[in-house]
This record gives C-alpha cells, structure tokens and sequence, in this order.
C-alpha cells in the first residue's frame, strides 16, 4: 500500500475548505443549549449551512437533507431519548457521516445509556476532550490505555497524550476518525495518527470552542472522509485561533476575532498548518 | 380613498422608531434555542424590553402583559403542542398583535400542524425568507404564484420577487402584514407592496438576522401598525447593516457593530432609509 | 463581638478574586436559555469551570460535583417540576452553597410553586432585581416593607432602595445573602447592608447582566462566605462595566468589553471598588 504523504493531506485539506465555501453544505445539529449559537455561526463562517433539531421526526428529516450532522451531547433534554437513537439509525440506514461529541460523559443515566447504543449506531468522527475519549472507549469496553482521570463537569482532568490509545482504538472500532483537543490536538483513523499543534490559550476560556469545532468538522464531512474532515477543522481552529490570539483582549474581543478569522482563513492558510504525521502499528 | 404618500410612510416610520425607545414595550418571545439570545438584544437595542418562554400557562400570562408577542418556530419542543394553540388563542382573545417565524416550515410533523392551526388563529405579521413565505401559502391552501423550490433546512431556495403573490394572499388572508427578507426586502398589507434595498452581504452569514428582525418587529407592533411595524423592522436592519458592514471584518464583528447600530439609529435615520411603494390590483 | 471593619471586607473580595482565578472552581448552572452562553462565558472570565444541565440526576449530580450552584428561573420547562425540588434536595444534604435568580416570579403556576417550596429548601444567595426580590419576601410571607410594585416580564418597577426590607428579610430567613441590583447595588447578610454604586447604564441593555451575575456569585460561593461571594461578584461587575462602558459604542461592544474586562479585573481592582457599610439593627 502506498503511503499517503504529508503534501497529499495538505492537499486534501485545503480541497475541504475550498469545496465547503463553494457548496454550502447543510450540516444539521442536535446541540446543547450553551453553546448552540456560536456552533451555527461557525459553520456558517467557514462557508456551511445550519439547522438544529430537537423532535425525533425531525432529527430524521435532517439526517434525509444534511450532508452529514452534528450530535453534541452537552445538554441533556428527555426528548433526546427518543431523538438521538432515531437519529443516529437514520443517519447509519442513509449512509450519511455524522460526528458525536460526548460532551459531559458520565453524568446521568440518560447520557450513558445514549452513549451505548452509539457503540453500534457508529458516529463517523468522535471529537472531545482527553478525558471524554478516555471515558468513552471505557463506556464501549475498547482498550483505552489507561484508567481516566475523570472528567469533571465538562473538562478534560487527563493529557491529550495520554488519550492516544483510546482515540486508535475508538476509530478503529468505528472505522471512521476520532479529534482529540488539548494544546496540541491528536487526530487518527486508526492507521495515521496526526499531531497539531497551534490554537490559542483563549480556545479554553470560551465555552463552545470544542462543541463548534465538532460543528465545523460535520461541514467538512460533508465534502471529505471523516478523518480529512476532522483533520480540516483542527487546522482551520488552529490557524484562527493564533490569528485572533494577536488582536484579542480578553476571551470575548478573542471570540469575535475567532469568527472573523473563520470566515476569512483561506485553503493555502489551513493548508499551511504544521502538523506532524505518523503511521500507527497494529 | 386618499392614497398614502411616501413622505407619510417616513413619517410613521420615524414615529415608531421613536415611540418604541420612549415606551420601552414588551414584546414576549416564544422562540428558538439558536438564536434567542439575539433576539432579545436586538429588541432591547431599538428600546423594547424581552422576555422568553416555554410553558403553556407563561404563553398566556405573556399574551396578557405585552404589548405584542413574537413566536417563532425555529427549534420545536414537545411542550410547544400545548404553548403555540394556547397562545395564540389568548393573543386573538385579547386583541393583541404578534408575529409569526415559520422558520424551517416543512420539517417534520408538529411544525406542521400548528402552522395549519395559525390559517385561523391568525398572526398579524408573517415574517420569513422568499421560500418559507411560498410554502406558508401553499399549506394555507392561498394563491402562492408558484410551487415552492422547497426549504433547504433553514434556508431559501427562492427569490424575494418569486413570493410576492403568496406574500399578498397571506397579507390578505390575515389583514396584518408580510415580511419577505432577502437582498430586497418585501413588505406588503395586501394594498401596498414596499420594496426595500440595502442590509449587507453579513446578514445572512450570522445565525438570527432573520429571528431578530421578527423579534424586532413584535416590538414596533406594540407602538404601530402591523404593516408600519414591519416596515420599520426592515427600514432599521438595512440601515444598520449597511453602517455594520463599513465596520466589519468578518461576521463576528459585523454582529457586534450591528447591534450598536440598531442601538444607535436615530428616527431620521431609519425613516430616510430607500423603499418604493405601489399599489396592488385586486 | 468585634465589628469587622470596611477594610476586612476588602481583603476579603481580594481573596475571593485570587481563589476563583487559582483553585478554578466548578459552579454548574440549571440556568434559562436566553443567557445561558453569557453566563458560561462570565463564570470562565473570572476564572470559574462551568457546566449546564437540565435533568433531575444530572442536577443531583452536579451538586455532588459543585463547589456551589446556580439556579436561575428564567426560562421554566416541564422537567424543572421534578429537577429543581431534586436538585435543592441534594445541595441541602450535602450543605453546598446555592444561588437563586428568580426572574420571573409571578409567571406561571410552575415558577411559584417551585419557589414556594425553596422557603424550605433554602438557597444560600437570592439575586434579583427590586421588584423580584420584594414578590419573593412576599410569596414566602416575610416582611417586605412594601407592597411590590410588579414584576413587568423579566424588569423591575421598583427602586432598590424600596427592597431593602425585604432583602434584610429574605437574608435572615436564608441565613446567607441577598444581592439586590440596581443603579446601586445592595447586599446583605441581614445583618450589615452594603450599597455599590458604579456599572453602566449599558448593564441593563444586554440582557443577561443579572444572569451572569448569578452565575459569578456561584463561583466565589465555592471559594468565600455567601456575603463575601454575593459582595465580590457586585464589586467585579461594577468595576468591569464602568471600564468596558469607556470602551463601548453601543450594547453589543459594550458586553465584548465587558468580558474582556471581568478577565483582566484584578484582586486589587476589585478590592478597590467603592462601597457604603452599615449595620442594620434588629
């Protein structure tokens, strides 16, 4: 098998910022209250199209009309019992991409029991924090490398590092990709594993940074594989992240700036991420 | 009859842009998880006061205390079964004007119905995209013109000129007034047919322009006519956004320049806002 | 016994500044939908971890996980009727602090039994506007010194100075604090009265600066003694308005300044607001 070389993932990258501007896809979500807003302003910045859902029916309609959708498990309502699993068999009958964010893993009976029967409704890409990916491969009994610090509320107490062995085992048992965020970002589909560094120290001081980033990156799986798409998103928060760093005051001066840099960053400037690659053994 | 000039429009115009700061009316929302944060800043920036609810027995306590209510369909819940009838049935009971979103029309069962439950209890104005304003016509079974190129999610797939006929049977229908957003904006009472340039490119690049306008436009209906109301709503977003947009860098900053400009409009400046008016034939 | 003089409590809203920044603290929120991003986004500003939930287990959960909590009325849903009672419940059991808003008071059959019940389960800080703070002494049957004047949708018809009695009430029955806002702030213990004047008039123009308000008081609540949290949170807010409003051209500039200010506030910068104190006799 020929290996895939690094200038080949660039390409493919800025192919997916490009073809997102250029189509508009629709990428549809079920998204927790906090921070729903700003995951539809940026997919709309990178060129995407929203909608979010709560019903069940509905849930199905969009999975029919999206390109790929958006689960974000962060707030917990008592329709979802019925919405997240009628969704997520809708999206696996049409063979359509979606992406779970298991936000708050391990809080309630409700969350759990969902985030099981995802085990088999696969997701295409899982993004979260360490600890969440930890926790998840845990919940899924996949080999997970280590026992998780735990997450408290909704973050991370682990290093992204040390979610390396459960984010390869988790894309291989979905066959699709898995994002891990932290200060450097990991990303696999069980065979490469990708390191990005980059971002902004403000990233975790706006709530929502990784909840859009799980947004943006259903965009792109619109228009590339799960892990293009997965590996497009961490690069284009990447770059708007450094980019708004510089003009930012403070979180919120940093949040606008983000947006914009969203908006403007074109293919050559998420393209032109560093990132290192590697292909993981057996 | 005598005709209403276009300097008498200005003038109610400027009116209510100025009664709204000097009366700070409630407007009530019933409206989406998306963008409900927006619309409630939106109304408080041209001088209204917000307040946002779910329950049944809230919809009715706020039809009573408002001046006008505003509803929006974007983001349905299982509660809302029982709210919108019960609602609106209190809003037509006491004679209070409020305003209709059907954002998302066609999307699912419990949408649908309710809109169907609304061809009675009537809205005074019906604020939508050129494609929302086509299929609200078309499920109130009113001339429309032409078929529907169909909701794509939340988004238009038709021309503000393509829904002039069914904005005209729905101003007809209701005796209030029709909102048609777009590059020009269309607002009719069924007499008059007013077109309106100007807005930005942003608009449609930030979640809740849309929302917002309707949340807007509740607010002057507490102080004017259905049709003045809409009017002005319209008047005001495209003056500010044309002055947000000289600001912007990007749809972040646009938002924020936006709302300061809605903050910041004075009546002379909304009412000297470009619109035609014409007169429709039977 | 020793009366503690303006300077302690200085040193004291110095702490609570440092331990919110050092110790991170997890405050989670069953919080309205309007503001919900905004109280988020506050709590991480002044250095607190923030986490949202909506179902009773979840509730119970985050009390066990919570430095404090914060409980705002806002937005009422069907669940609340099981998770709120759940909720106070477990932070009662585990004597954690809690903070209520109760926006709203007098809407619905819901809101009031639900605060009905919190006469017994009891909160560790009230936060309202006048109007609110007045129709809760008087729903609990407390003294209020007046009669209240009427919650208008979420505003206040009545001076801040008019709930004095009844925030002295509420805070003896409570056995914490009371945080009245206004022009300018009261707080009690029921036993010293603290008046702050400072903020902006563009406070009342976004909505959510009561919210947040709450959700801040939560996070020093971890850290400090009711009356020091509900002091301290007062104290941030007056000083990060006064300097965000030097900076701001409208509402929607003001509350990006207004973030980025509670971020760069310092224990110093708190510490140093001005501020009256007085001992209330019995």
């Amino acid at each position: 098998m020929k290996k895939t070389t690094k200038e080949t993932w660039r390409r493919e990258i800025r192919e997916a910022v490009r073809l997102a501007r250029e189509q508009n896809p629709l990428a549809p979500s079920i998204t927790n209250t906090v921070t729903i807003n700003l995951v539809a302003n940026a997919q709309l910045a990178v060129g995407g199209s929203a909608a979010m859902v709560y019903l069940a029916d509905e849930g199905e309609a969009m999975a029919s009309v999206g390109g790929a959708m958006y689960i974000n498990m962060g707030t917990m309502l008592p329709v979802y019992a019925e919405t997240l699993p009628r969704t997520a068999k809708a999206l696996a009958e049409q063979g359509k991409p979606w992406v779970i964010d298991p936000v708050g893993i391990g809080i309630g009976g409700l969350r759990t029991s969902l985030l099981l029967g995802f085990r088999s409704d696969k997701p295409s890409i899982i993004r979260g924090n360490a600890s969440e990916i930890i926790a998840l491969a845990e919940l899924w009994e996949l080999e997970s490398g280590k026992k998780s610090g735990g997450v408290r509320g909704v973050d991370s107490t682990d290093s992204v590092e040390a979610a390396r062995t459960a984010a390869i085992s988790l894309a291989r048992h979905t066959g699709g990709a898995v994002a891990v965020s932290g200060p450097t970002d990991l990303v696999t589909d069980g065979k490469s594993v990708a390191l990005a560094a980059g971002g902004s120290k403000f990233l975790p001081m706006i709530t929502g940074a990784g909840c859009s980033l799980g947004g943006v990156a259903a965009v792109y799986a619109c228009v590339a594989t799960p892990f293009v798409a997965a590996l497009t998103a961490t690069a284009i928060y990447n770059f708007a992240g450094a980019k708004a760093e510089s003009r930012a005051e403070g979180p919120a001066s940093f949040q606008t700036a983000f947006l914009d840099a969203l908006y403007q960053a074109t293919p050559e400037d998420v393209g032109a991420q560093p990132f290192t690659i590697e292909t993981v053994g057996k």
